[in-house]
């Protein structure tokens, strides 16, 4: 039996000031710092350790990482960075007030951008300065995997290939993993590893900074999950 | 042209404390901190930039580099560790106090240890508990791989092999390289890219967190080294 931690990033500034987020490389806030070294104190009183973390380009995500790793005196871990596990991508909606956009499309049109599998929120337009395409981060991108929206189903579709390709084989290795990243990669994760049905996955809420532990068998089949209090 | 970067860790609480430290797991000092952001501020500043980042498995040096790359809205950079660019291990001398190691042993004998090319300072025994063999980030280094003491000439026989075969490689397919490391495993690329004698390098001396600028030219043949003020 492997265990495998997944944990979203502490709070961040965005999450505080009721902003979308999405690909908005925002910091943590001092809360969601506390949160990050409180994660890693908690793994460690809970017997946890890890050989390998994976986490997104997205600072929130990487630095809650470095803090839960260095609480747990295991900074030295190797960590990968890649942007198959960043938030799912808000399109027109990335930087706007969550409030002030329920009053302008309505509080139904917001939950579906917010709550349905596959509608999208808006496109971004193609001189949209919130576009990835510029950020060096994304140079090895092809045009066709950087998005202008997504959906939670075309988020899990480029996270689950990531955990095939690259996670599962280290975790089915003996490797124990750590995956810091964001409510809807994690959604992805945790859809595919529990065999979620659509509308349950969107349901499914992960807090900041709360460890999810899942026990898998040597198939990597989920025996368990909790999260981590 | 390729630029590379070297860096030593920002001041450590030991530095501050004036003990000897090697392999010793030890923080940076709050100086340490600010040395490491500071040297970000400057990188940026001179417009340099990077696509990997390579440190030791030491907290003084990941962090850092952590740091370092975070002042430059780089902390997405992919970052490898290596035990090859610890600090030189200082054997049974680690966590013993540099004054008070001269008036014991002489400091004429303490300036062959810190000082010579080829002499190391005393061996652990074999039930030291400074002994790296039990720590899980050396789990993977076989037994003639764990150091019981080194001089320079062991630190840098075991730095350059990763350069080689390592960080070389990126930088002739024209990757942007950060060392983040060690005043001696440093010296160890020093001597190596600047082809310098083994008197010449042990008289050289590496500051903390003041990059080192290496040019580069498309056989790796050292255009130019300096400072970065």
């Amino acid at each position: 039996m492997t265990k495998l931690v997944l944990i979203r990033h502490g709070q961040s500034v965005w999450n505080q000031l009721d902003l979308f987020t999405g690909w908005t490389d925002v910091d943590l806030s001092p809360q969601g710092v506390e949160e990050a070294k409180e994660a890693g104190v908690k793994l460690k009183a809970a017997g946890l350790d890890f050989d390998i973390c994976h986490t997104s380009v997205l600072k929130r995500a990487i630095k809650t990482s470095n803090l839960a790793l260095e609480a747990m005196d295991r900074i030295w871990v190797p960590q990968f960075k890649s942007w198959q596990l960043n938030e799912r991508h808000y399109g027109g909606l990335q930087g706007l007030n969550k409030t002030e956009t329920a009053a302008k499309h309505g509080a139904d049109q917001v939950k579906i951008w917010r709550r349905s599998y596959d509608i999208a929120p808006p496109v971004l337009a193609e001189d949209d300065e919130r576009l990835p395409d510029a950020d060096p981060r994304y140079a090895d991108l092809s045009k066709e995997q950087l998005p202008r929206t997504e959906s939670l189903k075309d988020c899990v579709a480029r996270v689950v290939p990531y955990w095939t390709n690259v996670i599962a084989p280290q975790v089915k290795a003996g490797k124990r993993v750590l995956v810091a990243a964001h409510g809807n990669s994690l959604r992805g994760l945790v859809k595919y590893l529990s065999g979620m049905g659509d509308d349950e996955i969107v349901q499914f809420e992960i807090p900041t900074g709360k460890p999810i532990v899942y026990e898998l068998d040597a198939d990597l089949k989920a025996l368990d999950r909790y999260f981590l209090d």
